[in-house]
Parts: C-alpha cells; sequence; structure tokens
C-alpha cells in the first residue's frame, strides 16, 4: 500500500491554485514506493509526482532532498524535478503532510534485470556523482556505519525468531565489517543516492535496447562515499534469483562506472567491505521493520534474510576481481 | 493494494507489440479499486489503463463487460472504451490473467460529494440506462435479490461475532425486503452499473461547479431493475459521514435522473424497499468479507455496520417523499 494520506477535493485544488499547471486533469494514488504517499497527477500542463512525505521522512530534512534534485537536474541528471509554486517555493503543505510536486519521468523499472540495463545503470551512478559534486550542503548518512551497532541491538530480543543463531552471525559480521571499514579520508565523500534499486531507476526501449530515461527516490539520498553508492548497486541488481552473483552484470556497472568517474584504486580494493557493510544496511533495515510490524499492517514486509545471503557471498570474495572488479 | 498480479517487462512488452498503440512510456500501478489489478499505462499513442483481472472476475463474464462498455461509448456515454488488438480482439492475456487496455478518462473522483455532484449523477445515470437500451446480451445479477438469503447463511456462524444480533436483524429485515420486492415485470429492466460509488465517477471543475467527466468499473455491471441502479447511488451519495440522509442530494440526483428517463410511479413507490435492497447487498458481501478475509490480509475491509445504519434509515422511510422522491 503506497498511499496514506486521502487528499480532500477541496484541499488539492486549493493547493495547486498556488501553482501554475493549468487546471486538474487527474489525480490517482500510485501503487509502487512504501515510505511516502504518491500521486499521479495531471494537469493541462502536463504530467507530475504529488508526494506527501510521511513519517520516515524528516520535515526538517525535506529541503536538502529538494535541492539536491534541482542540482542533479540542473547539473544534466535525468530525474523528478521538484516545482515551484507561484511564490518560488517547492516544499509545501497538504493534508497535514509536508508535500512537493515534481515533474513526472517517462519510463518503466526493470522488473527483471538484464546484464543490458547494468551498463547505463553504473554510467547513470557515476554522471549522479558527478552532477552532485559541487553540491555544498552535507547531510550525514543516517543509516551509515555508525548506526549499524544500535539497529543490530534494537533487533536483538526477537532475531533470534527470524532464524537460529541470526543476531551471533550478525554480531560476528558487523564486528569485521567495522574493523575493515575505510578511515575518515581514505575515500571520495560526495552526494549519493544510497537506495538506488531497481525500482527506482526507469529505462524506455530503444531500438530493442533499454535505455536509461531517469532515477527517482532520492529520500535516502546523503553525503557518504561514492563507493558505497556503488557497493548497494552491487547489492540490489546483480544477484539472480537463485541467489547467484551474477559477475557480468556487476562488471558491466563497474566498468560504465568507471569509464565515467574513475575508480581509485583505494575505493576497488575497498569495494568488498563497502558490499558486506551495504548488505548489512538493508539486513538490519528489513529486520528492524520484520521484527517491529504487526503482521496484519498494510505493508509488505521485505525478507531480511535476502541479504543474510548477500552477505555471506561478499564475506567469502577474496578480493575486488571476485564482485566484478 | 490494488495490484495483485507483477508484470514482467518481457510480457508487457510482448503484450503491446499486439496493439497499434506506439512505443511504451511509462507503466506504473494504480492504487486503486480492490478487485483487479490496474496500471497507468503512457505510450506515443496516449494514456491508457490496463486491467488485469483477478479472480473475483468470471472470464466467462469478461466479453460482457467489455461489449457493455463498447456498447455505452458508441451510444454517448463517457466511460473508458476497451482498445483492440491488431487482430480486433480486446480481451486478451497478460501474465496468465484475462487482461484489457482500455482508453484513459480524465477526471477526479470526489472524496466528499457535495450536492453539486449529485446532480450531473443523476442525468449520467439515466443517461447509462438509456444507452444501454439495445444492448441485447442479459448478465443476471450475482448479487442480486436472489442472492441475499444464501449469502446471509454463509456468514450466519460468524456474524454475531461482529455485533450481537446482527444475524437475527438481518434475517428480519431481510424477510421484509423480499416480501416486498417487485415482482418479475412490475418495473422496467436494463442493463445498469450496480456499482456506482463515488469513486467510479470522475469529474472535472468548470468555472468552479463540477462536471462529470465519465463512469468508470463496469465490473458489476448487470441486466436489472433500472430503479435498483438509482436505490444503490441513494446509499453511496446521500449520507453524510455523521449518518443522516441529505434529502438534498437525494433530491438532486432524483430530480436530474428523472428529466433525463422519467421514473414510473412503480419505480417511485418501490424506491424504498429498493434502496433497502441495495443496503442488504452491501451490507452482505462486506459482512461476508470481513468475516472470510484474515486479519493479516493486504486488503481494506470496508465496515459492514456502516450499511446496517442505512439499511434501518430506508426501513424507516415511510415513502418515497422521504428519501427524496
Amino acid at each position: 500500500m503506497a498511499v496514506y494520506t486521502e487528499v480532500s477535493d477541496e484541499a488539492l485544488r486549493a493547493f495547486l491554485a498556488d501553482y501554475a499547471l493549468g487546471e486538474l486533469l487527474a489525480f490517482r494514488g500510485i501503487a509502487e514506493g512504501v515510505e511516502n504517499s504518491n500521486y499521479a497527477l495531471k494537469t493541462t500542463a502536463g504530467d507530475y509526482i504529488l508526494t506527501l512525505y510521511e513519517k520516515r521522512v524528516e520535515p526538517a530534512e525535506l529541503p536538502w532532498f529538494l535541492n539536491l534534485m534541482q542540482h542533479l537536474v540542473a547539473h544534466g541528471l535525468s530525474a523528478p524535478l521538484p516545482v515551484a509554486g507561484r511564490d518560488g517555493a517547492a516544499l509545501r503543505e497538504l493534508a497535514g503532510r509536508p508535500a512537493a510536486i515534481c515533474t513526472f519521468l517517462p519510463g518503466v523499472w526493470p522488473r527483471r534485470v538484464r546484464p543490458e540495463h547494468c551498463g547505463p545503470l553504473g554510467d547513470a551512478l557515476a554522471g549522479l556523482h558527478l552532477a552532485g559534486q559541487d553540491f555544498p550542503d552535507v547531510r550525514p548518512n543516517g543509516l551509515g556505519a555508525a548506526s549499524w551497532a544500535p539497529l543490530l541491538d534494537a533487533c536483538r530480543a526477537d532475531g533470534e525468531s527470524v532464524q537460529p543463531g541470526l543476531v551471533a552471525e550478525l554480531d560476528a559480521a558487523l564486528a569485521a565489517i567495522l574493523a575493515a571499514w575505510p578511515e575518515p579520508g581514505a575515500l571520495p565523500v560526495g552526494q549519493i543516492h544510497a537506495d538506488l534499486f531497481p525500482d527506482n531507476v526507469f529505462f524506455l526501449e530503444e531500438d530493442g535496447k533499454p535505455r536509461l530515461s531517469g532515477i527517482i527516490d532520492f529520500y535516502f539520498a546523503c553525503t557518504e562515499l561514492l563507493a558505497y553508492d556503488v557497493a548497494v548497486c552491487l547489492n540490489a541488481w546483480c544477484f539472480e534469483a537463485d541467489r547467484s552473483f551474477n559477475v557480468t552484470k556487476a562488471r558491466a556497472i563497474l566498468r560504465a562506472y568507471s569509464a565515467r568517474r574513475p575508480m581509485s584504486a583505494a575505493e576497488l580494493a575497498a569495494l568488498p567491505v563497502l558490499c558486506r557493510g551495504a548488505a548489512m544496511r538493508f539486513l538490519l533495515t528489513r529486520l528492524y521493520d520484520w521484527v517491529n510490524t504487526p503482521a496484519g499492517a498494510m505493508v509488505t514486509r521485505k525478507d531480511p534474510l535476502e541479504y543474510l545471503h548477500k552477505l555471506r557471498f561478499f564475506a567469502h570474495a577474496t578480493g575486488p576481481e571476485a564482485i566484478g572488479g
């Protein structure tokens, strides 16, 4: 369920009156995304997405996200552009929630990732990192390495019910990850997406080949090791349904990324531990949601154990070569 | 949750190749409707809705629904038009489900019904009935008066847990409704929508007034007493949040309906019992879903008791005048 907040006719019309977007033509809830309420909005000016920011997003951080999106689009990334109201402000309020309208991005996210998606992904990710280079404001990664021990602690009591031995295995894995984590200053830092899963990347087919048409959902973006974003993609795009790691996809991501923004030797060397860290991050947030979401809640809980297998895979990777580097 | 079936990239592209709709531009699940999976589909030819028919819809009945929609649109109703593939067939298959593409209908359904919506509603309902006049094929109403006793029987064991005394009250109410139900042939019969709730009726604002832009979701349509469709609307559009019956709204519906298709004296006289019947129908299907839906299911159960209050209201209506007639 992706629509949490209903919007009354009057509230919507009053809200739209503060924009120069013409007349309302259609307004329908979108069944994708799990963090916010998203509506497809059509006006005489075109297609847009209206987002109401729900409780997981800190209102004070919204200007950072919207400013980053505007900056990235201004610097050539294809991403939703926040639309300013008549008074110049893009961040507004609707139905008691912070709200923003962004431009509609054509494209379809890949339900099944093919190797041909991965080159365009790596290229666009490098483009995102380059476009963010001179965005000056810092947003620390609230789900970065420092957050993992407290997250694991919060799951300690119930984690065993998910799988016996899970907590002990995660304790050991986390200690190893933190011991090997890059020192501050060792690797380049910048604005990263931090959640670049296939459902956040749109493609259009062109001459039978997928062309990346844009990147959406910047609400986990933060200032973090750039190579960590690559590690998230290796987690999110390169495992097959049978849990095997598709090194062809990984190579395509890394090759295209490095062609646009060459990774340093230090970044490449750190990639395996960054992949373990990214697996740990998604495992822990999924585990936290799993043990804290009532079974009857209208939310699809994602299986945390999928990431236990990814974590184990990366823990056994002997070097960057094993993961496509 | 309104998307039950995921569609792979390959399956979607193969499916669209059988239409002359140009290139795929976007494909997003819609979070509305509870019976089928609906996707907003954008191609270079325009905007469409792709529907996958889920288990509640009998595949053998789909040609009737799609033919009716084509007939109604051809006779002037603003409704989604099923789009035929290159071979002329509108009903196709996708992801193992029967599937159809319909034209996109602009408009927004009213989250809060105002009296100004009700005149256009009555007018369009009469227009629907007139447009359906020469549609020759009959579809009996599977949720008509004959179905209510078996439905109530199916809820007998668990109904008391919803509210003590509920089953006995419904037994008595149903007996009274069936005793007063119009004899076959007593009232005009035709093609009815049978589920014309506000979320199935779209409006656009024009000079500050709502203009009805179209009617959607014909998958409960059937061949039934025309005045029963009016009774469904009186149930669905005229009660306020505080459970009071807004007779101004009812009058607006009835007046506009009769201006286009005059109701006979017999239809008007039968309206109170038809309203009780319509209340019973929605009460029973909601009650059935309530007692048969696991608490953890990803479906919003609708409160059956809302319709108990409507049933009681109509049972106390002394004549058509009490309900706006």
